[in-house]
């Protein structure tokens, strides 16, 4: 991915010009409500306190039975925060993100846990324009995590469906492949309860590992492991390209200079 | 896609607890500062007003350049509507989802245009939380509308890369097979001024066709003719299953009583 980057010269820049506009209007801490608001929401990072993994993954589990994998990653991060630290997470409408079910209203793109903890990632932490690109690198962490490991890692202390729960693993963040997966080797169908709960314990298997990352960031030791698959392969795409070209894998056509 | 559904009723008695709730700490107008902040992103239909398609288009082209494609979607609307209307829209911090380029940090997953409008739909018109699947249903037509079109079907008034620019067909909403796709057509690599170019134009034309439905929307004419794919495949999915199984389609284990 060769995107333009905004240098932090720029970013620096943009940033005098609004306090310098705040100072000629003779402002100071009292910038009109739409603009405070405005600036609290996108003034990163956004303030964190740690959380608890377990916990978190329970509450996430729990969600998903209300508003499912996306918005309950979400959710579950979020409320707690809300208590804890209050805005800008009070304000943040996650219930809005109920459409990431189902890889997107059931389209079987990104999985939605997966697109929930990249919005929490780039949310507290801040997009590259923020001035570090650590939000998008642990997202991304988040995607190859999903893609290695064996799905579900978390079971919650009162499964709503009492099953000894297969797992998978899917070695894409995809949810038509890791539902599919799962699917085959559980033999069982998208309606089944057991279906089901095998995504709320996914959603709570992600939401476990997301808040172990962002504890680390808090505490000033994380490393990330993320990276920008496009940077390597030529073309936007997961690492693991003959899984669904088999042995047939196009070229991308060869970078051009500019 | 068979999950359970809040009904009405509940949701009206949440909304009815709330409201009680108000009365009972004789807050009327005057929730804490936090509650009222909250409550004016969760309550829905976000306040709309009429686009201009051509206008948002030519913003969220120009927009990719500073952003990328799905927060250049978001931003090209929000930021229209902060002007026009003011709050909610004024606070949603549509920079932090840059990391929806390249279909989620360059890992090829749905396109960010795709996902951005997504986002659109379900905050302005809200989630089936709130009383509707219109926001949810008008997302999944965009994936399906971008998955059908000759791509872009938007040029600039000054586009950057002065080129004829080859238009190609996705059927997919993924980023990795519309990108692959054109580059293919094209035979440009990904860093080539003409594929980022190209990029910013299917932004535009997202933009563009989003709000028309949109603009449909409020006029109460919008019709949709989107869907649930998991509903009538199975298990969560395109429907053109061929083009990546070819003519070894698995079947999904049927479905079984709850």
């Amino acid at each position: 991915m060769t995107e333009d980057r905004l240098s932090r010269r720029d970013v620096l820049g943009a940033a005098g010009v609004i306090a310098a506009g705040a100072a000629f209007m003779g402002l100071g801490g009292a910038l009109p409500r739409a603009e405070a608001k405005a600036a609290e929401m996108e003034k990163w990072p956004w303030p964190y306190v740690k959380l608890d993994p377990a916990e978190t993954a329970e509450l996430a589990y729990n969600e998903w039975y209300r508003v499912f994998c996306g918005a309950a990653v979400i959710s579950s991060v979020f409320s707690q925060l809300k208590n804890k630290v209050g805005e800008p997470y009070a304000s943040f409408p996650s219930d809005a993100f109920i459409f990431l079910e189902g890889g997107m209203s059931g389209w079987g793109t990104i999985c939605g846990s997966n697109a929930g903890a990249n919005i929490v990632t780039n949310l507290i932490i801040g997009p590259r324009t923020s001035g570090s690109e650590t939000g998008m690198l642990m997202g991304s962490e988040m995607l190859q995590w999903y893609s290695d490991a064996e799905l579900p890692t978390f079971n919650p202390k009162e499964p709503k469906v009492k099953v000894e729960m297969p797992r998978t693993v899917s070695n894409s963040p995809l949810c038509h492949i890791s539902v599919g997966k799962w699917m085959k080797a559980a033999d069982k169908s998208l309606g089944s309860p057991e279906r089901r709960d095998r995504c709320a314990r996914v959603t709570g298997s992600v939401a476990y590992h997301l808040v172990e990352l962002l504890n680390d960031w808090k505490d000033g030791k994380y490393q990330t492991k993320g990276t920008i698959p496009s940077k390597s392969y030529g073309i936007t795409a997961q690492s693991n390209c003959t899984e669904c070209h088999g042995s047939n894998v196009p070229t991308p056509p060869s970078a051009k200079k500019i």
